[in-house]
């Protein structure tokens, strides 16, 4: 693992990093908040997915959330949103290809030999976390926006044990049936649809849910409404009694405004449910 | 004036305009959050003016500013560092010309016809500001990073009388007599170092100082603590008895992650005097 920078940051240490990832089979970069509990100890770790064309930086720099973990004593990781470099498969389209990797395995070319976001999220990066870092891996959240809110949800559903919380910022909802979606899972996944259902959230949702509790916030003003088709998850999650809040923000849109607005409210749901 | 952009942020907008400028004869385009107090009549306004290599839009985005302006019911306005455009001379160092404007008016050649970011910040975008937005113009408060902390400082002992209060963060305290600044000021006053005076902060702490509350933070572990000089503008300050605080922040370096950490006590601190 190679040190790209540490900064001294409300108290503990933001920090980016790069390693060799087996999932990605390239150099993945991902960013790391500390705050200052994790010098006596473990800490436990909410993980932040970020939306398309985002790097591990976008969150790390405009989401305001540091100082907010460093008041409830939680560390952030914050990984990118695909694999990169020279040999790794591209699209000319910002949704698609490189920082927006969707969170699935591909199994198509050109992408099954580096896209495996799912794996790198839930299997790789968890790995070197826990051998390298002060965190307390029995005590996760995860929370995103946009493409990562989507990823944070079919995560969570996925391993119910693994996250004790799940939150979203403006989540694509339904990829099956919306153009965000439907053109990256028939790329990554192939067109037999059936492979697509682990990876939409209102499918999940009303399928299985999720065991704990459950926070989503849409701006009311968000350009991409249409896209991201909150309406099937928030129906499935109220038919399924599902707890949580699911609420639209009036006036907000997309961009990190909107999601550095909220932060707070996000972090301390997520603290309630980490500290239970 | 056009609008770039309007963006929901914190129950207010954080708005990007552009305008044709009267003092750097170009078009320059600024940040403007606005809280949702302006929606019912003037609110204070505090100035962040940023520093080398940034525009209107780094602190916008990375110091964390608006949730404590919101909290607080006072409007920020993000100016950007210089003049810019094909027309506009330039420089190829990062530390001069365009994006390195050192709130000066330029007198020599190539820079005079367009780099006036003292008469832009002081007169041209103020009486914008005054005519376009509700803002009360009777209660301004002014801060900023690094160079910008060196703008802030000695705007506001040249206008005691504008600004109720003065922070900064890491700023350059003594530009006549450190390589951030030296280079600068021959460039754009001349040779004559008389000229200079105006644009030290030590020097302006020194003979006259400031009518408010003074507040300075600086990290202990900041990169460029040769090039900034605080201990100059410290001594001067402690010479002069001059209300305020000048602190080191162990551990911190020079960065956003330094300047978010600490932004909430700096809006604390001017919405005292602004209230006052």
């Amino acid at each position: 693992m190679k040190v790209i920078s540490e900064n001294r940051c409300f108290g503990g240490v933001q920090g980016v990093y790069a390693h060799e990832s087996d999932a990605t089979a390239c150099e993945m970069t991902f960013g790391l908040f500390l705050p200052e509990e994790a010098r006596e100890g473990p800490v436990p770790l909410l993980w932040y997915l970020s939306g398309l064309t985002c790097t591990h930086e976008n969150a790390m720099v405009k989401a305001g959330a540091q100082g907010w973990a460093a008041e409830q004593g939680i560390a952030l990781v914050f990984p990118d949103t695909s694999p990169r470099g020279e040999g790794v498969a591209d699209h000319d389209d910002f949704d698609m290809g490189q920082g927006a990797g969707f969170y699935v395995n591909a199994t198509e070319a050109p992408w099954a030999p580096h896209f495996r976001m799912w794996d790198y999220v839930a299997e790789d990066l968890p790995d070197l976390l826990a051998r390298d870092f002060a965190l307390d891996m029995e005590r996760q959240a995860i929370t995103g926006h946009s493409m990562g809110g989507h990823g944070a949800l079919t995560l969570a559903m996925t391993y119910p044990e693994r996250y004790r919380s799940v939150s979203a910022f403006a989540p694509i909802c339904n990829p099956t049936r919306g153009d965000w979606g439907r053109k990256q899972l028939s790329a990554y996944l192939g067109e037999d649809e059936a492979a697509w259902r682990a990876h939409d959230a209102s499918l999940l949702m009303a399928e299985k849910g999720f065991a704990g509790p459950v926070l989503v916030d849409q701006g009311g003003d968000d350009q991409f409404l249409d896209l991201l088709k909150p309406e099937t998850l928030f129906e499935a999650a109220a038919r399924r009694r599902q707890e949580g809040s699911f609420r639209i923000q009036k006036g907000y849109d997309h961009s990190y405004f909107f999601v550095s607005t909220f932060m707070e409210e996000h972090l301390g749901f997520h603290a309630e449910a980490l500290y239970a």
